[in-house]
């Protein structure tokens, strides 16, 4: 059946992913390793939160730190991360260790810098939003210039859920901008403020051989910079979802990208607009665990150990995911919370705070409609805003 | 939004959970318990293997020792099992402890004891097979010659997947069978072969204040004693579905059950007996993971938390789930492994070895025959039997 030397692979212990971060996406990861037979190392500051929480084999440490970083490489059999702040020499460091790193050293260069990023969605045949890159206050006053108000500045390295990323409105909002520098280190992109009319995004999972899927294409929405819903699938047009998952497939292919690649989307004058990209599984789609046949997770695993990879697709004919984002210290606790039908919730293991991402809910069914109320007014009453959806037990079906 | 003293619970580890017994149940009661954000303590022989080898927290012991069971207790809010092995003294002491169990010792006591089972299956109304109970080699005698052959002796007390049962089919096994002095320190159930057309199961979950709710009916098929499919819905009349829910929606009243109750049926002559129960999630319920809301490790969770339990009822149309039964000491390794549409593995972390339950396959769609196909035929080739039911990547959805 198969060679002495393959034994246990894949069925009993064969497998060690290491995982460089410790926040929910790698306690999704794990959640997914379980099933799999794979065994999971997390590098995490805090071994009482998150994934550290929850992994038997949690290293307490800092991707700051190259030592540590070579001690998880240590007995896995590839290493893979869910964050992109890891600097660019340590990765150069750690890929002279004898581990793989999926995704490889030069992908993450380019997926953690948002200029990189847009020159290989150009360079894919993707429109991508007129943009100059201001490394000072001088390049930065110039930049404001020509585009004139209102203007977004983005960091071009280390932003996320919003942070990195302000709107300056007016003279008064640029200057304030330029006196707190806030420019760091690798300065930033200046963008129009562009009339968006939606936002999009999909997952494509690939392995180093090339074999890849793709994830249906999603609607999304930000408040603040932080994404609050995902809707799958988008109630978008076939040529759009179709260019989404082209474009999605293009830049893998250009990056060579292995593990997940989330692309997003603009919507701009009812055409497609690259905006950034992020090379592990991704906010956008955490429905997947509900609502497809194999999770992104679980692909994620599956591309980077170089396994078949699973089918994709969705296993119900909608569905709604809700961010649940602290507004203080602590959650509606779950035992107190009745859940509406079709609904299931995800928590991550993190300390409340306001702003922060602590889980998520996801409703499946059929109605787009009714299925954001649901996941919405859940995730919400989660958070301690407003009522729940629902307040009665569901899903009774005896007598 | 609550009171202090309920700060944390159900949001950042507030709530642990003590299982007794390190098996698949539990590894997949564990999974569960990540996304509920709830802490597992797994009492387990090996911490290499099921759930011992994935658990944060695994203490290494015997449920046959009762300093290891207070040991779990100990800390812990609620205790629960993933067996029925435990001896009824120690459940005894374990509840003088502090921690409460859920299910109790004494739904314990009737759910490990095939007797006691049938007569609260009578009290609830259920139709059960004609038995005699046989504490020794006389009675066994007296019940085998009253009946006639074929006779079936089933050990009241310990038998899972096949083990405790044996058919009688001429004096000649029956002489063997009392050589061997299998009769157990229980004794056993004598009944005839009964002219069974099929075997059906649903699950219950109850708390402790009465909240229930009930999964659909599925039919489940064996092969030497052991489940090798479980078909969800299952194809049988609406009177007959009814009837068995109502059957175990009874029995979990009557037994007090806290967690999931799963009971399984006979169809004989056209209508529904009782065959035997189970007070824990249980095979017939593995496909709940893939194709309903909330499967039944989360709800025997939030049972036995007490918290509002979660929408039992599917996602999909249809889903069947195939048991990989071990052929000898390896399985065919993931890694070469192509999966076909709308099918998950999930393996048990447990050495190989023939008659084994390593993991199951789940495939969810819409017709039966092809699920049933696309199940067995990955989960045969898992195990080492025949070709994948695919061969080439799945669900490719760009160009």
């Amino acid at each position: 059946m198969l060679r002495e030397s393959e034994t246990g692979a894949g069925c009993f212990g064969g497998h060690r992913v290491g995982i460089v971060g410790g926040g929910q996406l790698a306690r999704m990861l794990l959640e997914a390793s379980v099933p799999m037979g794979v065994d999971v190392r997390v590098l995490s500051a805090d071994a009482a939160e998150g994934a550290g929480r929850v992994a038997r084999d949690t290293l307490t440490g800092s991707w700051r730190h190259e030592g540590d970083l070579l001690r998880l490489a240590e007995g896995c059999d590839v290493v893979t991360f869910d964050h992109e702040l890891t600097p660019g020499e340590l990765l150069a460091s750690l890929e002279h260790a004898s581990t793989p790193l999926a995704p490889t050293a030069a992908t993450m260069r380019v997926a953690s810098d948002k200029t990189a990023q847009r020159m290989a969605a150009a360079e894919c045949g993707l429109r991508v939003p007129p943009w100059f890159a201001a490394g000072d206050t001088s390049s930065l006053r110039r930049a404001v210039a020509h585009l004139g108000f209102p203007a977004v500045v983005k960091l071009i390295s280390g932003g996320y859920d919003g942070r990195g990323v302000r709107w300056l409105r007016d003279r008064g909002d640029l200057d304030r901008f330029i006196s707190q520098g806030d420019l760091g280190p690798s300065g930033a992109l200046v963008e129009p403020a562009l009339p968006i009319t939606a936002e999009l995004a999909t997952q494509v999972a690939r392995r180093a051989d090339g074999e890849r899927v793709v994830y249906p294409v999603v609607r999304t929405v930000q408040h603040d910079g932080i994404c609050t819903t995902v809707t799958a699938p988008a109630a978008t047009t076939p040529a759009l979802a179709r260019e989404a998952q082209r474009g999605a497939v293009a830049l893998a292919e250009l990056l060579d990208h292995v593990g997940v690649l989330a692309v997003e989307y603009f919507v701009v004058d009812g055409s497609l607009m690259f905006n950034e990209l992020a090379p592990r599984p991704h906010n956008s789609g955490h429905y997947t665990i509900d609502a497809c046949t194999t999770s992104q997770f679980e692909n994620h695993l599956r591309a980077v150990l170089g396994w078949p990879l699973g089918d994709p697709s969705m296993t119900v004919s909608a569905a709604v995911m809700a961010n649940i984002i602290g507004t203080g210290d602590r959650l509606t606790p779950l035992s107190r919370m009745a859940l509406p039908p079709g609904t299931r919730v995800h928590l991550y293991g993190k300390h409340p705070a306001p702003g922060r991402k602590l889980g998520h809910v996801t409703s499946c069914g059929n109605d787009r409609v009714t299925l954001t109320q649901l996941a919405t007014e859940t995730a919400d009453h989660l958070a301690g805003i407003g009522r729940p959806a629902m307040t009665t037990a569901s899903g009774e079906v005896a007598p």
